[in-house]
């Protein structure tokens, strides 16, 4: 077990060092080349992804049996693989033996099969790109991605924020307290970490690898034993998580049940009773704020942590680059369809227009610019698939639907032409700052709305008071006045938002970078917690002493 | 500001290291002497509090003008003294207006202030001991200890802990990405910690500085206004913090209302008004288990950090210091009247006795033992009442009138001949292990049980069952054998119950020392969390990001 930790020492204290500088970093390569991922390592995840299909998944856990899984791509197949069907009651009781000696292990041994479990996910890349594509919709670029380095980049960040606080309990001390004239009393201490007991992380459909990956490592690393319920449509690529955990956890000498699968159908859901089973001390949620709030209000004595979404806002004052605003917003609408917590719904732009570098352009140039520039970039079918993908669930189709009714259309969403799959453009609706029941509710996919205001104060003030009252993950601001970027950076901060200002080139609003964002805030109805950061490791552990006279 | 700051620096930085080696350390000492706290310092307090009697305390801040008060000492008199009746609405409001420019300072300037309160309650140590002694109960020495010093360096601990986490994370940050042959993308990040909004802290009557101290200057520091909330009998030690903090306050150039006091009447509470409203975020309460309770199911949402109670036990396996083991646990019983939430409650002996240094004694010579040690401890009069202080509360009286009929009675309870105010001298009742109705519900006060086990690992899974049932602040062992000291600290570990072992001299296991002791795990029924570690402190902020391209 030290051989895990020690083969991936540097690296763990690489993570630490850059969580606490918050540059760039990333211990896992985001390019899917033969050159870094060995030259093979993607045709035989190729295989190995057609070989799972329509077939039973292999996976050694307590089951009756019963099998579910009704996974279909958004690209069009339906997978056909069926899961050990999720029994809670037995999955509980198993965790529950095996969490014992994962409690009483020590720290180095518990991160040491963590960092190996996210270094053989780092392997197995190419065939989470296929099971992330083909249940969340992401394009395969972006689904190797997001579904796998920079999903094992933020379980690192996890692993080492959960490291660095539990190394900071000394393992013992000395207590000596002077007595004046007499000898000074001595007490020796000794401290354990305590985890709190068994966490469950409830996955995603949209990004069922890179949001589960923070709350599950954190968890494990702290000594929880961790059951995983997948979202019923994107089950593969955290079956293949667990997978890989089970057999490093066995390898490493531990009872494999430290980490488990609760598979179910849409159907029969099973997350409600796990939720509230008694022996659940830890919830890490990420989905829809309906669920979140049932959760906060009934998972009572439970340390939940949330994502939830919001709607998320961007502030047009002024440019010196018109056209990088509008390609970036297009790029921040297109990519995976709209379908990202952090992808902007609402752009707030002043009614007479904004200065760019192009001279003075009104609301309505504003916003056909960002149309265009949408048009333009989804101008080439084969670039505009691997930029949209394909829409995870129909229920994003009648949201665009319904969505039409609700103002101007500027630019009309559609189907992909000659694409695989269900696809959407996106959809942009120019409306009034006054119609609030438009653009106030989150309409989840490729729908945004141009939001014609006095000016730019109210463009700030109604997106901060929409990101306090419905939650935001992401803000965007575009202005060249340093005091209107002042304004806003406080205005946002106050509101919980993290802010991204003048975005014009290979940056977009979207994107999270592990080791130096803090993805939601915890700040705003978004969320409870945030990626990752002391407040979303410390809770999950707890410190017992034992203290006692120094022997004579 | 900077001027507080850097006044009190070398402390700040000698806490946070003491917070990381957790060897014994102070800031303030707790001999109550002329030489270190000046010669005039004792005479002058005592005649300020008598200065403070019957009259309205002085407390500039947000008021109707009605008043109230109905503190009476344990040691018999009333005290006379009104306060500003807390108004929830005009205090919540006063609040958040104070907690804007709170909010945007920075984090030395916030941590300046604390330090400079704490520094100034430390000179107030003797006026503090007048109020916390009649209020509380506690005897003079016991006052003036855990509530001038001891408080002050819990307060100081919390105060490094948050500054430790708030410092940890980068005020900025360049993120530089390579991107091959190209030019890197290139972010300026700057992060803020945002606080959570308004901390409310509920206080006790029988700890009211020491219990409230982490949780107020732990949200302080982090940027959150705080409303203090005293128990209706104890309101005075609190009424001079506030008013302290607000003269600080004041002279950095703060609205004095981020600290307020919400004083109330036994008929008339408030605070289940105060906790459930919305503008509240974070709450710190000590109190009955059915307050914490109702809190953990009401104040959803919010970040709720509880100091409940329990009952804590002590094994008794075996000794080599018999005489030592009995005086050290009389003293533990005696100690302000078993009215400390660390005092333990069960004794677990086992049926066939234990071996000691004076040979085998059997559980009716263990418990006389410790009856006689009481006898012998108390057996001088102005010692017994320096010892036992006051019985805080008539429902104390109650319970040890009750408590008599639920066993044999080994020692019976009396009040403390030619005392002051209300007494009760430990009362000591012997049960059989089968008679849980007795003895595992928490009996508040001078009550104990020697409970007759099988043997001694009877006593350890009794023990910490009930720990991980009902709660447990502490915990003891008394054994020569290395084989059950492993066994019961894994036990005690796993209940989350902090474990004294072989306490026979001047160290008593309901001391709990700031900077080394954790007091109350979080893991157990009695609190949910604990003094103090980074989940205590880390939650109570959030980081906003503001993030844009390098500036050309």
């Amino acid at each position: 077990m030290a051989r895990f930790f020690d083969t991936h020492r540097a690296m763990l204290e690489d993570a630490v060092q850059a969580a606490r500088e918050r540059g760039y970093w990333s211990a896992f390569s985001e390019i899917p080349s033969g050159k870094i991922y060995g030259e093979t390592a993607r045709p035989e995840a190729d295989a190995a992804f057609e070989a799972m299909l329509d077939k039973p998944f292999d996976l050694d856990q307590p089951s009756s049996g019963a099998r579910v899984g009704k996974e279909v791509s958004p690209f069009g197949r339906a997978l056909g693989i069926t899961y050990p069907k999720g029994e809670v009651d037995a999955l509980v009781a198993a965790a529950r033996d095996a969490a014992r000696s994962w409690a009483a292990a020590s720290i180095e041994d518990r991160v040491g099969v963590a960092l190996e479990i996210v270094s053989r996910l780092n392997k197995q890349s190419f065939l989470m790109a296929h099971a992330v594509m083909h249940t969340s919709g992401q394009g395969y670029m972006m689904a190797f991605q997001a579904g796998g380095p920079h999903a094992q980049d933020r379980a690192l960040e996890a692993i080492a924020y959960a490291y660095d606080e539990m190394t900071r309990i000394p393992a013992s001390a000395r207590w000596e307290k002077p007595q004046g004239k007499n000898p000074p009393l001595v007490l020796d201490k000794a401290y354990r970490i305590i985890p709190r007991g068994i966490g469950l992380v409830i996955g995603c459909a949209t990004f069922p690898t890179w949001n589960s990956y923070p709350g599950l490592f954190a968890s494990l690393v702290t000594g929880n034993a961790v059951i995983v319920k997948p979202h019923p449509r994107a089950i593969l690529p955290l079956a293949i998580t667990v997978r890989i955990g089970r057999e490093v956890l066995r390898e490493a000498g531990f009872d494999p049940n430290v980490l488990l699968l609760a598979a179910d159908e849409p159907e029969a859901p099973i997350t409600k009773e796990l939720a509230l089973h008694p022996a659940i001390d830890i919830i890490d949620f990420t989905g829809s704020p309906a669920f979140g709030r049932w959760l906060r209000e009934h998972a009572r004595g439970k340390a939940v942590y949330t994502e939830e979404a919001g709607v998320n806002s961007v502030v047009v004052d002024s440019t010196d680059n018109f056209k990088g605003l509008c390609q970036n917003l297009a790029f921040s609408l297109c990519l995976y369809s709209g379908q990202m917590c952090t992808a902007p719904q609402n752009i707030y732009v002043p009614a007479e227009g904004v200065a760019t570098d192009e001279g003075r352009k009104s609301f309505d140039e504003v916003a056909s610019g960002i149309a265009q520039a949408i048009d333009s970039l989804l101008s080439d079918p084969q670039r505009a698939q691997a930029v949209l993908g394909a829409v995870q669930s129909e229920d994003t189709l009648r949201r665009i639907e319904a969505a039409r009714r609700l103002g101007r259309v500027v630019r009309d969403s559609g189907p992909l032409p000659h694409a695989e799959g269900r696809t959407a453009t996106p959809l942009l609706v120019a409306v009034d700052a006054a119609d609030e029941a438009a653009y106030l509710e989150e309409r989840f996919g490729p729908i945004a709305f141009l939001i014609r205001t006095r000016d730019t104060a109210e463009g700030i003030e109604r997106a901060t008071r929409s990101a306090k009252e419905k939650g935001a993950i992401t803000g965007a601001l575009y202005s060249t006045d340093e005091a209107v970027i002042e304004k806003a950076a406080e205005a946002f901060a106050a509101a919980g938002v993290p802010l991204s200002v003048n975005l014009t080139g290979g940056i977009y609003v979207n994107q999270s970078a592990a080791f130096s964002d803090y993805h939601v805030t915890g700040a705003n109805p978004a969320g409870t917690a945030s990626f990752t950061d002391a407040a979303f490791v410390a809770n999950r552990f707890r410190v017992a002493t034992v203290r006692r006279p120094l022997a004579a």
